[in-house]
């Protein structure tokens, strides 16, 4: 249950580099690859000679080459030579729509002809020197929409990350959501408390003391199909918090991408985009690492959680008021879920 | 095909001492920890808000705590608390019995009302300071039933455990068995031979000569739902066998606690308790070496044998006379199976 | 799909020199063992007692002997002892048309009395002290014809072996493809050429110049039900080629034999047998060597194409030029599922 008329994440640049790769997304088979001057193309992974997975091949003079026969398959799907053969009657493969931007690969898992790049979600510190970003990918064997609800209640920290960002005021602070069009927004605020672990750290990365009361603040932001942003921050305590100058706080943006590949598996793009010391390229990795242990944390948790929901598909979940984030999300998810539905038809006839 | 209304062995309290564990039963997904005042305590290890494992979670004050969002589970299954939310309403999930009796956690994964812990298989060396106890737990892939079938005909010692416990004189005695009550009995005696490795150990362990000949026995004792308890020794010849006085023999009871997972798949509580040198520890730890070792040749037999048996369900087994103490125990767990479904009907109506 | 009556390559003699083998063969499983007078026999994997794996046993005075209760099963199928009981009665499991050949154990796998040894694949090089083999077995995940076609299309040397065997001119040479009777032949003549790294290392091996060009031939012949000897060389050019004398060329024969275990995974046994310095076993070892990793540079491609295929079961593949050999093999194979059929009906009948 995943609309395929959007744009998702599908890789990094850095997993392109050397050679093309094969990726499932949204139950379709895709290889990832740079064709002409470079420019990212991504196609099914399914040579149409012998069914080959076109990403065990390779890439000659901007032409993915299948690694098992030598057909040259084009970026849009058609096969544009192959040792001996003529291949104009050959049957094509499905072309996807993919981008490059902000540092990532994107794609449009549906219909080609609907994918407008303007779409693509704006990440307004991408490209940015006054900000900089680390981050990493995990497979994870659960519904999406877990890992939706997952990062729409923040009430997790509390339980799942007690020894890094949890912290008791998280549950005790009032949670607050608002929808506001396609997205959906959760917030939470606390003042006047003590910095978690992973906070102290970041506020001595920024040349902070980290042993004085502090206001704290998490504001999730969910926009279909399954991007969740997080600015998230502490600010040393009576300087305005969330509004306070730079020079008084340590605040990013929690990046999370999450790419269905199946009903019941993801690709989990995390990362943190922060706005101080942006060239401290040891602080970006001192982060990466930290935040690479804390996503680590909720993968058990989601595959659990998930392998339970598969054993007694009957029964219904709570959804109480922290879990408004992730009831929203699913909301405009089945609205985006009928676009598709109707695209569908409209294609048809 | 098993019974659930039926007291089977849990886990060990080792297990659940620094935190709940998620296990298997009977179908069942359970939570097994300590409650109030250090009582042992099993729920549905689903937590009714997103149905997350209880087990990933901890126990405060008693209280069990899931590791999700904080959500605090009575032990009758009834939510308790959760930060910031009334819990009245909450659905609630299914409590079990359990018992901690004879150094074992008991659970009876059935109807609660019905679980008598005067039921529970009376352990007659257990809390006896003349005695010893060393066991282990194995999680093997196949029906409970054939690991039954296994220890209620021990035949295969003699090829199975050539090495160690085997004998050819086993294949050649006589095997008796008898049924008393819901109980079976199969039994061997051997007499003036010389022993196996294995008893030459458990002599030496006794203080006494391994190099004359003993009369040895085996009575295997089977009762529902599953629990096979082997008397098991050798004297020196001559001086009554089974009847010698202790200063004569090494003897022991195998004990075997044998609880269904799935269908097709169970978790096997092995263990010896000896009637000689209970203090002695090093003893102890050598016979548990010695028997974990001989156990582990089972598994593999067991379960190619269950995939020899999944792969051709229509073929028929044989059942000899060796076989009788498998084939009348399957009788008496046959009733309890009937009585199950009975107890269902009474419960329903 | 894969045709029954029909001789299989099963295993070589060192997998059952000192313990029964099992193995599963065109869906069934099977133990092979040596029994009386170091005859091979097979029978059914399964012990008509308690389904035991009869290839966990072992073998006494040439009978094998059930591992689990001791039962002797004789090389017919039919049970011969057992401690204690009188086996008349007793259940007969199926037993196999199975001889040892040419440094091979060929099994029947379909009804044992159409099993006729003459129609044992020929090999004119075995036993054959001009000659050297040397060999070695793969398990791949894939349907065993597109083994077939793999070797019946050596296209696919310049793309997946492009470090070894493979080079362009491979690709550029037209191919030929005929039937006769029931063996499709496709071969390929490159002349002129430089010797890709293997061919150049055996060149050395036979006291060859190694940087002067070649005439490079393959010839693939299959015949049903799986095996493919392709005849493989270079000469050094202008000499004859194929033709050339022997002191002028390395030349050899690769061994395939491609036996189904299930509908969709095979046993590869792959080797090479040559005509020149069949003494010279260090040089067998390194061909060996070779062979194995370029072999093993298939099995990820032939994985990964049988995941696609399952994946798109809807979809047609091409049948180029190229792709004739493995084509016409089908054919004939299709041949003899249909005379399966008609066995089955004649003996049903």
């Amino acid at each position: 249950m995943f609309p395929k008329n959007a744009w998702y994440v599908a890789c990094t640049p850095d997993e392109i580099a050397s050679k093309p790769l094969g990726r499932q997304i949204c139950g379709e088979k895709i290889v990832f690859y740079r064709g002409a001057e470079g420019k990212v193309a991504a196609v099914e992974d399914f040579c149409p000679h012998r069914g080959a997975p076109l990403s065990l091949g390779f890439v000659r003079d901007g032409q993915l080459v299948c690694g098992y026969h030598g057909l040259e398959m084009g970026c849009d799907g058609k096969p544009v030579s192959m040792p001996g053969q003529r291949v104009r009657g050959f049957p094509c493969i499905r072309s996807f729509a993919v981008v490059e931007r902000y540092g990532f690969i994107w794609i449009w898992p549906g219909e080609k002809e609907l994918a407008d790049p303007a779409l693509i979600h704006h990440l307004e510190w991408a490209d940015n020197p006054e900000w900089a970003y680390g981050g990493g990918l995990y497979h994870i064997n659960c519904d999406y929409r877990l890992m939706i609800d997952n990062l729409m209640d923040l009430t997790h920290e509390t339980y799942v990350h007690a020894s890094s960002i949890g912290q008791k005021e998280i549950d005790e602070a009032p949670v607050n959501t608002r929808v506001e069009g396609e997205q959906v927004i959760t917030s939470r605020y606390m003042e006047n408390i003590m910095a978690p672990p992973f906070w102290r750290m970041a506020l001595r990365g920024n040349g902070l003391a980290d042993d004085v009361p502090v206001d704290r603040w998490q504001v999730c932001r969910f926009t279909p199909p399954s991007h969740v942003m997080i600015e998230v921050g502490v600010a040393h305590a009576g300087h305005g918090g969330y509004e306070a100058p730079a020079q008084h706080k340590a605040s990013s943006i929690v990046v999370d991408f999450i790419t269905p590949e199946t009903e019941t598996s993801h690709w989990y793009f995390w990362g943190m985009a922060r706005h101080f010391r942006p060239d401290d390229q040891e602080l970006t990795a001192t982060i990466r690492d930290g935040q690479g242990k804390i996503f680590g944390e909720d993968r058990e948790m989601l595959e659990l959680q998930q392998a339970n929901l598969l054993k007694y598909p009957e029964r219904r979940l709570l959804a109480l008021n922290i879990d408004a984030g992730g009831v929203q999300s699913r909301k405009i998810l089945d609205k985006w879920l009928a676009r598709d539905v109707g695209a569908g038809k409209a294609a048809a006839a």
